[in-house]
């Protein structure tokens, strides 16, 4: 029997391709610090467990096909906070921003269309694309540039009459890069110009570090129709297992097509919205402290990277992530190695290699992504771990 | 801005199309009986739910792509059980089986593809297959003989170079009729012969009445490398808004590229998860009550259909649906009108018309499906409203 095409050339995540060498290392008994996903170890806020803990719902029934209207309601209000206006109607609850993200594309795109995306990018575009039959076009973004946003023309020379849309993520993962307002406009005159969708996916809106300030797509004047704002609790609440996902958009076309999408996959689980709803109530307190340890993390690790001068790195202004380049050959094969000959005090780390977050054959073979998410402690103890290895490592540049 | 064409093309969901009638009745103080959703009256288990309010988890992670191996685990048991031989690997946790058919279509076929499948069907495959690019391409069961099986010849007619697939439902929504394993050796013998995917919904497997005995596609020789189970533990365990579905197939090749579209997705919901691990503990006087009910409903609703002559009707074996056939022009007007214009003591009933369950058009026209979600009380009284309705309605055949 022969499976489709697209089920052929669905990717396997890149950021996972690694686990089979780590299970053997932890099988020898080596601790392995896991810098390459991004999992956050910080626990999910109390009340938002509460949200499961308190239910007393005796039907466990379909909800609302866009979301139950409460948490709608109550999602406004959070989006107004950040001076995002939109209504309870201009929202939709999904499972995940992941299916915020297929119902985005499979609203503005046919098959065959094309997707514009600046790259290093969320690797998992990738299998999205692939299920919507989309193309992505990816334009480059590079690190001795901090990853800022290419210029115009680098889009320009990508849009072809089967180009619908641009896609960022800001704050961006991989990349940690915060899109400034002069470049969120840049995006919108391309937009406007040529006639685009802007999806932007803000997952990391909250974390913004050193006084940055965050701007969201729907916060640029003249992009209200064009824009669609991508969403998930997952990472602002430590809550990755909820699935809970937003999509939010002025255009009326998108709602009712993306409401029709899920119309047919019937409803959002139910529970889960009501811990979202339960989450919107965490104390600052929780906020800032989570902020504030992402932020020291992030701090000990550069301090930790200034002391390698062979790697290039930019402190970047959101999210936990960061992209770095190694004075390696590839950094696949380094990351390989460090699982499965490197021991440093019977302990190593796991990478993710940059590559599979771009489009372009051969870009970023000599650069990983660092994901913030194990305590200072242990932040730093990955920064000597890599250090080490580095000065141990047979096949430098 | 233009949205794309399959947006444009996701089909509303018939099912609903009517609210906005029953809500202006309602404002009006009327009472509605709905017979028209799938929405189960009946208590979710409280050892279901004990699973959310137990929780002492503090990091609601990511889970495995293909679900928590755990839950696994304890799914194979319950599959074993009927006699389907699976292992947990085989199994893949998705989010609602809506999940699990959009991951087999996808599997299975690419964008302009055909798959068959016995009409009337549950109407949000058509809003699966216009996301995956997949054309419909219907085979007529009909009313006159009980919904059965069409003929092999019927089948082999549609089928063309683009076929890839045959999806039966069993216990079927909307008819209630359930496949014998003539009937089931029939299908696996044409996709034998035409080399074609065997995709069967078996949400409803526990109910089956009548001494009618469920085979699964999965408990026919010969078939086990073509058929995929599509699953759910929304109607068993009257828990919809749990969202927590399952792909079942012994194809290696399926379950790999089913969980490469799980991996873009990262995971299934993980509470929900857990409580449907909890769900299987449900003891068995709550199963019998639940199965008790179900066939009492549908004693009842026939039990009063017998005394409308003009309707044609016929008792069903399985599931908590049926097809009627009433003596009006236009089953559709007929529902608004009951919505618009009928009150018996003022109340009224919605059905849901069931030309939106056929593909070919025409067809359906007089013919609703009802929904036994209501208790034996109120179903006799909703069948009271039915033939009273009937006496009055004024554009009778």
């Amino acid at each position: 029997m022969k499976i489709s095409r697209r089920g052929t050339e669905m990717p396997a995540s890149p950021i996972r391709r690694l686990v089979p060498y780590a299970e053997t290392a932890k099988k020898e008994g080596v601790h392995v610090y896991h810098l390459n996903i991004g999992q956050p170890d910080i626990h999910t806020p109390d009340k938002m467990m509460d949200g499961y803990k308190n239910t007393d719902i005796k039907v466990l029934a379909y909800g609302h096909s866009g979301g139950l209207w409460e948490y709608r309601e109550k999602l406004a209000e959070y989006y107004n906070s950040f001076d995002i206006n939109v209504s309870k109607e201009e929202i939709l609850v999904t499972s995940g921003g992941s299916e915020a993200i297929i119902f985005a594309m499979m609203s503005t795109m046919d098959d065959g269309d094309e997707i514009i995306i600046p790259e290093p990018f969320y690797t998992n575009y990738n299998g999205f694309a692939r299920e919507c039959g989309v193309k992505i076009v990816p334009v480059t973004s590079k690190i001795e540039d901090n990853f800022k946003l290419p210029a115009i023309s680098k889009f320009e020379a990508k849009i072809t009459d089967k180009t619908k849309a641009i896609l960022v993520c800001n704050p961006n993962n991989p990349t940690g890069y915060v899109y400034s307002r002069e470049e969120l406009e840049t995006i919108r005159d391309i937009a406007v110009k040529h006639n685009l969708w802007v999806l932007s996916d803000e997952v990391y809106r909250e974390f913004v570090y050193d006084g940055t300030e965050h701007i969201s797509v729907l916060n640029i004047a003249g992009m209200e129709d064009r824009a669609i704002i991508l969403d998930s609790i997952s990472k602002r609440y430590s809550a990755c297992g909820a699935r809970v996902g937003m999509l939010v958009t002025k255009n009326k076309d998108i709602l009712d097509a993306a409401l029709r999408l899920g119309q047919a996959r019937l409803c959002p689980a139910t529970l889960d919205q009501i811990a979202g709803m339960y989450a919107l109530e965490t104390p600052k307190s929780y906020m800032d402290e989570v902020y504030n340890e992402y932020r020291a993390r992030r701090d000990v690790v550069f301090e930790e990277l200034d002391k390698m001068p062979e790697v290039i790195a930019h402190k970047p202004n959101g999210a936990f992530y960061a992209v770095i380049k190694l004075p390696v050959e590839d950094a696949n094969d380094f990351s390989i190695w460090l699982l499965e000959s490197f021991r440093h005090n019977n302990e190593t780390i796991m990478l993710a290699p940059a590559d599979g977050f771009y489009a372009s054959p051969e870009l970023g073979k000599d650069e990983v992504r660092l994901a913030f998410v194990l305590n200072v402690e242990d932040m730093k103890k990955s920064m000597n771990i890599l250090k080490e290895a580095l000065t141990q490592y047979p096949n430098k540049k």
